[in-house]
């Protein structure tokens, strides 16, 4: 159902971008934790817009506020609601364009799907803006998953066609990860920032837009994450990046490349290091099975170019149900890729989560 | 958690390989259905090894028993549960194996997250095996699906470097499915099948394996299917199939190639074709926002190369926890692949249907 | 888990009764439903403390915010989110009894769940308060309810030892519950009401407390609700209806007085009544194998005593781990019940328009 | 949804009275559990019909099979899969009745949910035979549980009008539980037995039937199971209570009569004995604000007579649409309440072990 996601943390989500606000209930927290509202602040601050030349000037603040679930500077234990209201709209800009359903947006099918009862300011509930819940909620998740020495980090594998060095699947660490952490830019290769940035801002001069792939790593997880039949690590992850706007790919290790590998390539074959079992190589991305195997675990996320362009496009006016040319004017990015980074570690750290958890539970009945 | 899925439709799979059988409870079937035992019949016999020279010579009937839920010959209404006894397994075959985890499959995490208790014999749970309750259940799906005129079709886009054509995203109709649907080896160029079937013997003699993608498309959905956040028609359509054993990458549309083109490539301009409202392109492959916009839907999964190959291979006792060689010598797939397809269609099906269940869920209310 | 329920209209609770204020995520509703404020506010109206002398005089405007899923006046089909802010706590009252737990309150069990990181100002989290978002949901419930000719109602069966007259089971019709639902102070036997508010006003004037028992009854459902393993009508109903503070019993039909009939007494026969089906008698409750038979539903839910009262009782401070007398002050309800009736309604709207959602589900499948 | 149930612990059951058999699949077990065969048949036992005069003489043998999970003799951490399989059904017995749908039976309501689909011989997947998954599963919650030295017992609280000595709420303890057990006919008060069996034979001689009240106490739970909404620990139980055919109430602690208390007489209040806290009453059952509290747990379930008897009643022909006598001759239990006592300590058992597993769930995180 629309709004809800998780086993054993449990997420409801809610809000529309031009609207009061947009928030979050998270179920499923522990009492007393201390949040890191400096965490917090880092992470909702890498996907705010207004920062730089490269991104949307629209100032959004993205003021949380807790409505429920934390006291005396701890959670308490039961649901945490974060309200992130809303700020700087302009809803005028879109009353414009109601009956007219931007290109490879979700107006025409959040329109469709509600009977034309949705708001469709912005794109209301369907927006960008509902991912500033769920970085609040991942940043919880990474301080947690920390505690056990986890780290998630992400690069920015290609802009359009400037494509950088992938992740050395078998070589993922703590170090490299946590300096992506603390990248503005998060590239591996210095040298490329600068050509992915020019590339976007190429995009931006000519009304247009570009994508990109982010690649993310996550080192130190415990063996044993995740079930075979039905919530596998991948299924997990991927269900959340996939309700990510924009996102059309998700692939794990050497994913759609390992297709024209053989066998006897593509295996990983094990190892004893340091008296643990370890694989020579990591094309399967630290999952075997549906399960984490101790490898770092290495999954890929394709966004397309952001959908709201300046150049003029063919759409429909679905009120009068009569072809149009449109031409988006508003405050957009021209490539949602930088902003979107700390979205998908957040959908990571949340799914892994939920998997410790649950890995957890049983613990005393063994 | 393991062994459950769905929301409308609820899924609960069990069984091993080489125990007394596998099976599946499903859940949210309407009462009366006279289901179209050709058509099971049919799609397990597309996933059943032992056919041809391209796939494993093990026989696995798949004989299937219904235990519960059906009554002359209808659905009633309550849990239909479906057993799949187990023949012809030759356990003696595994048991020296027992402690030497193969490469690249489930073996080395299925016995530490279960703590050494896992059947270990071929995969047990977590073999390809629990596939075949999966197309049983897909294709009720189908033919539910079908009452409603929608069609899930598929080819098999590529086999190790043996590429063929794509999908035209926009032009995926149901005629080309549905003959799809018959072909033995479905391609959509015929000379590939032979290109595709020679790599895979040449992979047999070498005693190695290959991996391929298999790419499906689905007519006739209705529009309004899923939902932005968290159930997106990606979401619950990639959190099954990154269930199925072998897959590491799932992308719809143009997926990791949009991501090179730029927004006014990208996007899909709308047009009014009979006043309808249509694409021009379909890079989104039929969703946008996470729902059904009335075009095909169109997604490719990435298969590994199948883990079980004759070549020498490192490895790891972890009994004895010392490095040691494998070769595998069992009756194996050199390519998983040509079996996989009624799977994935079958997540497709199971995924589409629990979406439309709900979508009709409060059909009274508004 | 904690703080989620439903399975196809799905509720998210949060808040404090001394924090920024308490709400809840509603999952599942249509699209332009346009909201029924008048009812609402009826609803929460009954609910809401300080208006007479039987009730605490605190002040709780419970103005309500809504704060997603809600535009031009209609629900959108997004998650409709609802805040009601907090006014008039006086959290000092609290703060001298933080470590002396209140008998019969949640402050020992929330406080060892929570260990200690409890918001534990006048209960918080476990605070009947939180009954007050529930009633909001609930009233739209009823609303869509209503739609299809349902209506809810209830009377107070008991304050203390003080009993009126029980429904006929058989005989419970829309005017009457109609009727009902419009009284200050429902009972069917006006005299009653007095003698029931004089056992209240009595127990308030000794600092001590009465209980009660609220019937409801539901006419005009459909037959064919719920399901027999493990969704019952009855199940559903009291699994929400134990979630309220104070309810210690729930019954059904003629409930625990069953039990003391023969098979021949209780059974209800089955006879035509202009055609239709129904039963000679009703102590089935309109419920049969876990569904609804077409006649009216029943139920009685047991109310316990107010726990707060100005008696002295004995408790531990568990601070300092010693024994402590008590003596609670504050401005508490005598007598829950006749606040607690819209709260059960609530209860049974829910559990009811659930039930409806999923047997709408798979109607245009069979 | 029909047929499954639980959170941290799932359950999914299948299957008919008359057809192949009857089933449970349970995930969410760890693995390595040697299941303790013998408690697990000596709790089928207990609910098999065809022991005594006062049961019905069918004869099932209730033999069951473990067609996955298990392997070894343990189980494996997959999902355990259960069989029973049906013996001595006489579908030719119900094959004259087929339209008549039986008084107080789910005859009626499943035929009309499933539009005449269901399998209706015998009750089909309404019959009460469908506990006995219910029992298989129950048993290994006992034992899991059994390993923190929670124990679960009950006594017959009554039959028909014949009363016996309730728990004294306070004093509900390990032996007094375990020696409950073991009874045959589970009373504390031993004249009592026979008393309630007499009144048993009396009803059976008339060819009527008695219910009655079971009366269960787990003693020995931690402090922090449930939550107040909306998984109360009273929830969780009385869901799956309620979803046992023939319970119509549902009461925990003082139950229904606390409504007759005064506050200060109900109030259970706070000592320390041992430097532990305890309540000086139990009037609440254990349940403070939804969550253990360390004392007893106490809950009621009522049962309504066995709706088969042999006396002429009322009914419908349902086909024919016409007003007929019935006389159900068939072998069935004057009063079901004696083979009831494993189920309603199985659906005990059950939610509690799922709250222990979800309570255990972030033990790491705080």
């Amino acid at each position: 159902m629309s709004g809800t996601w998780g086993e054993c943390l449990e997420l409801s989500i809610f809000g529309e971008s031009h609207g009061p606000g947009v928030g979050i209930v998270v179920n499923g927290l522990p009492a007393g934790i201390e949040l890191d509202l400096d965490l917090i602040n880092m992470e909702m601050g890498r996907r705010m817009p207004g920062k730089t030349s490269l991104a949307t000037p629209r100032q959004e603040k993205d003021k949380y506020e807790l409505v429920g679930g934390y006291f005396n500077s701890k959670t308490t234990g039961s649901p945490l609601c974060c309200m992130i209201w809303n700020q700087d709209q302009r809803s005028l800009d879109y009353e414009d364009i109601k009956g007219i359903v931007r290109p490879s947006h979700a107006d025409f099918t959040a329109r469709w799907k509600h009977a034309g009862f949705n708001d469709y300011r912005g794109g209301g509930h369907f927006s960008g803006r509902l991912t500033a819940p769920l970085v609040f909620a991942g940043a919880i998740a990474k301080q947690l998953l920390a505690k056990k020495g986890i780290v998630i980090g992400s690069h920015i594998l290609s802009i359009g066609e400037v494509q950088e060095e992938p992740f050395d699947l078998r070589d993922v660490d703590f170090e490299l990860l946590k300096e992506l952490t603390e990248k503005e830019f998060p590239v591996i290769i210095e040298d490329k920032a600068g050509e992915m940035k020019d590339r976007i801002l190429e995009a931006k001069k000519d009304e247009d837009s570009v994508g990109g792939v982010i690649e993310v790593g996550v080192a130190n997880l415990p063996i044993g994450l995740g079930s075979p039949f039905f919530d596998s690590a991948e299924s997990k992850i991927a269900h959340l990046l996939f309700s990510i706007p924009a996102v059309k790919g998700v692939e794990f290790g050497a994913g759609f490349h390992i297709t024209k590998m053989k066998g006897s390539e593509a295996n990983d074959g094990f190892i004893l290091e340091d008296n643990q079992v370890r694989t020579t190589s990591n094309n399967n991305g630290g999952i075997l099975g549906g399960i984490t195997n101790g490898m770092p675990l290495v999954f890929r996320a394709a966004f397309k170019p952001t959908p709201s362009i300046g150049k003029v496009q063919r759409t429909v006016d679905v009120d009068k149900m009569e072809e149009v040319e449109i031409s988006i004017k508003g405050r957009h990015d021209p490539c949602i890729v930088p902003r979107a980074v700390p979205v998908v570690e957040a959908a990571a750290a949340l799914a892994l989560l939920d998997l410790m958890i649950e890995k957890d539970g049983t613990g005393w009945m063994s």
